[in-house]
């Protein structure tokens, strides 16, 4: 294993993390924050920027042959590339929040897995015996940028980064495409050997994505620094906020429906915004991922609205809006929600957990699926299940016809066996480390708040990177009362689920460390 | 399709049922219930008997040709059969104990399928308006050995029995053995060719070791009559009691004991019985799938006996031991419980909602293996675990080896790729039923009860045949306060179950009905 390589790259990241912390504590001095958080936050980015350069130096490489490198090198500098941002970037919770290590490792691995799942509440006990009155909206500036920024960062930053970054040391950015892409193997034959250029125009797509939600939040009367780290938690599905009560707070029709617009246009493909930019408008409807993804979208938002608008007794706890009999309002609250919840993000404008159960099972099944192959969602993503779901039918088929020959296609083309395989591995592996993870963390926390539900839903919501749970990790709840044990092993859950936990197991065969 | 081989044999199951509602009269005789209860069920033994025979004696085949069918009239046998049983077996539910179609289909359903999820406890309200005060107790002895009857012909009962008739009738089984039998087909390649007489050997079996658990009980002190009803539901793993308390009805050590090891040994694969008795003393040690079956089980009973001897504040309300402290009390409950909910018995002698969270995930994990492929346990099948896991172990190790190839084995066999797809085919079906199910049955049922916990529980115990699940149909409650829709849909999610799947999925694909 090529060790001088990794440990390079990580300085780089860990640079780049210290860069990004260092503009966050500008934007502290910008938005008037105590001046000594604004100063500490800064002094933060600087030394780790420093001390990132110092080992990049280091570990300079010298000759070509030098930085060569294969699979395990690839696999090795993600997974530890995402462990070291999420611990370097846990200091500015840990010196400026005066937070515990493990919420702030919990808190910053949910930002840059785009998860959302926060520690932060008015509950939460800080290292020095006090708490935030006002949850997140005690958290200086800076801060709050910082968190929002993990989310943009996380969302697409670190892989286009690692991709964009990496040609320009010389090192072909290809081996390593097969282990952070999200996704099926894309079918457009011409994306893998165009990685560097690619790379570089979904950046940009990526950024202008954010620039233009900026615009239309601004229109829609929410402030700057709002605007901005809002359009970070969407189009990154991450969902934090600057809010305690999450999108729920500015109570706009139109700040809804911009935001559910965006976080469904971010679970799309991001290569089929780039093919409609390039002059083909049918790309999307062409794409069968698309077609499912949006009739999932359409199918789970009519039952619900329809639901909640003949349901007698709900009135939202935190929409504070009467349900009842109320088309309009139950459509607004059901689209974002099932969008929120189905792409990942994780914003809500409403307590699903006091709606009827089967809308909670609704909302609970859209996160298997999760967005589109190829977003920033998290989940199994549409496109494996539509694979699973073509292979269970063809397995059905050749109950009768037991000599057909499989021919699970996608887009008109067919499947290797290989691509199948992998996707049902995949889907077993989801679903054990789904269950292990419940069962180990109602281990670890008291009986009496991690009920079932809650035990299923923060596992699931972990794994899929989505936020919010049921029970008492509903929208209106945090993870702040989980026991630090638990906030650890579900930080690693959180990466697992975004690393598509090949990434992750590999780490875990013997063989991968010998030579 | 040949319509008249498949009239003729639903005919047939359904005389089989008829003598079977018959001997349950005779049985009622005995034990002096309600002289009309008595003759009501006798005679609607023998309408439903006569019935058959007449149209069996219609639908006679007279020629060898007529006598020939394939794949498609195997599946339309055994889904239709099953469907068949579970309607005519629910007249004695209606015309003695006065109970509703839907709840008698659902008892029935549950019986055949040896689920043991029971509608029946005090507040059930029957067709008079009145209920049953002390729940199953209340029931005549004819039906409730009836109810026991189901499960022993369920268990086992009507797939021997389908084996052993068609050969009679000088039809080859062989086809239907791929529809019927449980669990991955089997690595011994001599079972197929021999199936009539395997068929025999596993019938007497079946039979002795009713009979040896029988002893076992009466030497407990257990009545005869209970005796005989808990022993059908062992074997079958089917788990009806004679006591609205289940098996914690008679507080004894020793009948505890007793209906673990036999439950223990229902849920392996009966070939492994056979090699027993043939001299292979080793048979079971040699098998990998029994060794997995009895490490899972001992780790989820070490774990969960040490969680319930050092909680502080357990008293069992069923069992009414004080659980805290005690490490025999924990031993022999958790023993119990582990054994009746992964050989899918759903015998209860605790209230394991009352447990700690962290135990009750164990026991809903242990839903999901079932016991072992060959037996007559529900779920997923340990063998299909295995397969599984080794499976995606496989894909994981593939991530660095790309040219690896697969070499999936079990007791040293490499298994074809056909198997290993079906497999992951089988699994991916199971949990999109599991969920599916969930939601359509929480989408039936009032809001206030069917909570989380209890939709998705209630829909994976009648999936993999087990009864009881957590929340509101915990083995403190029944299945009654269900609405009658939700009991037809579970009543039908039981055959589902019991039949793998594919047996009833294929039906809904339009080129079976084709010609």
């Amino acid at each position: 294993m090529n060790r001088k390589i990794i440990l390079h790259l990580i300085c780089v990241i860990a640079g780049v993390t210290g860069l990004a912390i260092l503009l966050s504590g500008g934007v502290s001095f910008l938005m008037k924050d105590r001046l000594n958080d604004s100063i500490t936050l800064s002094l933060t980015g600087l030394i780790l920027f420093l001390s990132a350069l110092c080992g990049g130096l280091l570990t300079r490489t010298k000759s070509t042959a030098e930085r060569q490198f294969g699979f395990r090198e690839g696999f090795a500098i993600v997974a530890l590339g995402w462990l070291v941002v999420s611990i370097t970037g846990s200091l500015p919770f840990i010196v400026t929040a005066d937070m515990h290590w493990y919420d702030a490792l919990f808190e910053t691995a949910s930002g840059f897995s785009t998860t959302d799942a926060s520690v932060i509440d008015s509950t939460l006990t800080l290292r020095n015996g006090s708490s935030l009155p006002n949850g997140v909206e005690s958290l200086p500036y800076g801060v709050l940028f910082w968190r929002s920024l993990t989310n943009w960062l996380g969302g697409m930053g670190i892989v286009v980064l690692t991709i964009a970054i990496l040609p320009l040391l010389n090192i072909g950015g290809q081996t390593l495409f097969n282990a952070e892409t999200t996704g099926v193997k894309s079918s457009d034959s011409k994306i893998a050997p165009r990685i560097a250029s690619s790379a570089k125009i979904l950046w940009l797509l990526y950024l202008g994505m954010t620039a233009v939600q900026v615009v239309f939040l601004l229109l829609g009367g929410m402030p700057f620094f709002d605007s901005i780290c809002h359009s970070f938690g969407t189009i990154a599905t991450g969902g934090f906020s600057t809010k305690q009560n999450s999108i729920a707070y500015y109570n706009s029709a139109y700040i809804d429906t911009v935001i559910t617009i965006f976080m469904f246009l971010a679970g799309c493909n991001f290569l089929l915004h780039i093919r409609l930019f390039s002059g083909k408008f049918l790309a999307f409807w062409k794409d069968e991922e698309f077609r499912i993804y949006l009739y999932i979208l359409l199918f789970a938002t009519t039952v619900i609205t329809l639901y909640l608008t003949f349901s007698s007794t709900i009135t939202d706890p935190v929409a504070k809006v009467p349900l009842y009999h109320n088309f309009w309002n139950s459509l607004r609250i059901a689209s974002f929600q099932c969008v929120s919840i189905m792409t990942s993000t994780g914003f809500s404008t409403g307590d699903y957990c006091s709606w009827p159960t089967v809308t909670g099972i609704i909302l609970f099944l859209l996160m298997f699926p999760g967005g589109c192959g190829g977003s920033t969602s998290g989940g199994l993503k549409c496109v494996r299940g539509i694979l699973l779901f073509k292979h269970s039918v063809t397995e059905v088929r050749r109950c009768i016809f037991p000599h057909l020959i499989p021919d699970v296609r996608l887009n008109g083309v067919r499947l290797e066996n290989n691509v199948i395989q992998r996707t049902l591995g995949f889907a077993i592996l989801y679903f054990c480390i789904f269950l292990v993870f419940a069962c180990l963390i109602s281990l670890l926390c008291p009986m009496a708040e991690m009920d079932f539900a809650t035990a299923l839903s923060a596992s699931l919501s972990c794994l899929s990177n989505i936020g919010p749970g049921f029970g008492n990790i509903g929208p209106s709840y945090s993870f702040g009362w989980i026991t630090p044990a638990a906030k650890v092993l579900l930080s690693f859950e959180m990466i697992v689920g975004r690393l598509e936990l090949f990434t992750i197991l590999v780490l875990f065969l013997p063989s991968f460390w010998k030579k």
